[in-house]
């Protein structure tokens, strides 16, 4: 099919949301995505599911502004209140996000799944999609990594309250602040780190850009309690998965075990992965401090080698 | 929640979609459905799939421009071809409707769904809602009724193949001409008939207008066989609870009791309902014959009397 010249980004590119040319430079940037709760509180779950469907328009540095809820049903009663603590959760986190919900549809379905289609709007010329890193960006991560490991172990009943409210507030948090400050300071290129982890989403961006991003994993990129869960082998199907796909594109370098499965996991509602020019790297990173953004130093971008990312001792 | 200035329509005033200012004078009018195979053909359901999810920009006078699609997969292997089938039929229906699709998203369900999440854009003072409808107004209608009928003698197989090709083309034909003619003769209002009936549809048009329709409702207003299978019991379940909601609020006059139901039959993907004044409806009718558009006259509007809907005899 011959495609509209008014489709500036589309799901062939791997970009983490669809780009459409309207009105006098502007862009609307569209996303669709709804999944099965991934904590046990119903207004956190309806939270994670809006913060984790804005995310991708953040991704490509636009403002979302509306919003259509999707919501599958069991047939079977949920408890009391379920539904409309979801729906309460979600519109208060589309309310943070200054999206309007305009509607939405709600199927029949034995699993319950919920989430939005998004459209954001953004200048053109100001998108961040994956395709501008150069070499010599540095790169900064706006989320810690482990959710998946994380979740793993809260379904299994393995998780303390405590770590359970932390895994919570990082996938509700809004990948907002960290999106308008690259914006602001001029980076060249962004994605969000969701189902194909830290690995898979520095891939798409790093094969986009043409270019080897060279990380250096520590343990603070991490939640507390991530590692350890994943040393003992806790950890979602979807990263092992991840790391057979992506592995071999990989030179993974002297890392210890835990680290480098971690940089599989599979995150839901993850952070901003963004590319800043070297020049601007100290002032964006004094901005994400002064919005209280929680952000590491993730490596730097190098000219195209053999493979796409080379991990380093951090 | 304090609502956004910018969202114009939103779901609470029961509009076929949301609309939200955007741009100088213009309007986005966004919506999403998506719901399991109603007929057998893959490729045609997902021609039914497209037309459906888009008719709710239509009916609002507006624009298709973009859109994600949704996709439900059963995990159990379905037989060879046929999501290719079902994406191919969705694809070509947007082409002809002349939108782009940016993206997606896919979850398991042991139900196979397909639909859209449908964004459009119109000048925002040609936008078609429930709300324009005056007394004098002209009622047309763009598809005839029965789809939920004949549906349901499908999956009964009961349905010969010529009433089901007759059936699939009634449901796969885009609203795009009546649309555009409606906007171009400046009709007043617009609904599309779709699960609530033509009832249903017709009385949320009548009490956003804070008028009464008069329907004279005749059998070729219907698809061939649809009346004879309802004046034999074979109806959806949507038509039973349709009739029961709606019904108290109905004249149902001296019509024929199979004429009857058939008004309360939920339709898919169904035509538009659009409100015409009366100078302009016999301009209005050319227009549509000349392109092509099956269309009969509904009825009337009057001054709002104790009931919302009349039904005459024809």
């Amino acid at each position: 099919m011959k495609k509209d010249r008014r489709v500036l980004v589309d799901h062939s590119s791997l970009d983490d949301a669809g780009v459409f040319a309207y009105g006098r430079g502007e862009a609307l940037v569209q996303t669709v995505d709804f999944f099965t709760p991934v904590v046990d509180d119903p207004y956190d779950f309806g939270q994670v599911a809006a913060a984790n469907a804005v995310s991708d328009v953040y991704a490509m540095g636009a403002t979302p502004i509306t919003a259509l809820a999707i919501l599958c049903v069991p047939e079977t009663p949920l408890p009391e209140g379920t539904l409309r603590a979801i729906l309460a959760g979600g519109q208060d986190k589309l309310k943070e996000a200054g999206v309007s919900i305009l509607g939405g549809h709600s199927v029949k379905d034995p699993e319950l799944k919920f989430g939005y289609a998004v459209t954001g709007v953004a200048p053109r010329r100001r998108l961040l999609t994956n395709a501008g890193a150069r070499a010599g960006d540095r790169l900064i991560l706006t989320k810690p990594l482990g959710a998946g490991v994380l979740a793993t172990a809260l379904k299994r009943g393995e998780l303390d309250p405590a770590a359970v409210r932390r895994m919570t507030r990082v996938m509700a948090t809004l990948n907002r602040a960290a999106s308008e400050a690259a914006v602001e300071y001029g980076a060249r290129a962004a994605t969000d780190v969701t189902g194909f982890g830290l690995i898979g989403h520095a891939l798409q961006m790093a094969d986009a850009s043409a270019v080897t991003f060279r990380l250096r994993p520590s343990r603070e990129w991490f939640q507390p309690r991530a590692l350890d869960l994943a040393a003992r082998g806790v950890a979602p199907g979807g990263l092992k998965s991840n790391r057979e796909f992506y592995g071999p594109r990989i030179r993974e370098g002297l890392i210890p075990e835990p680290l480098r499965l971690g940089l599989y996991d599979p995150q839901t509602s993850g952070g901003l992965l963004i590319a800043i020019p070297p020049r601007r790297a100290s002032a964006f990173r004094a901005a994400l401090r002064r919005r209280r953004v929680w952000h590491v130093d993730a490596g730097e971008v190098a000219p195209r080698s053999a493979v796409a990312i080379e991990l380093e001792a951090g």
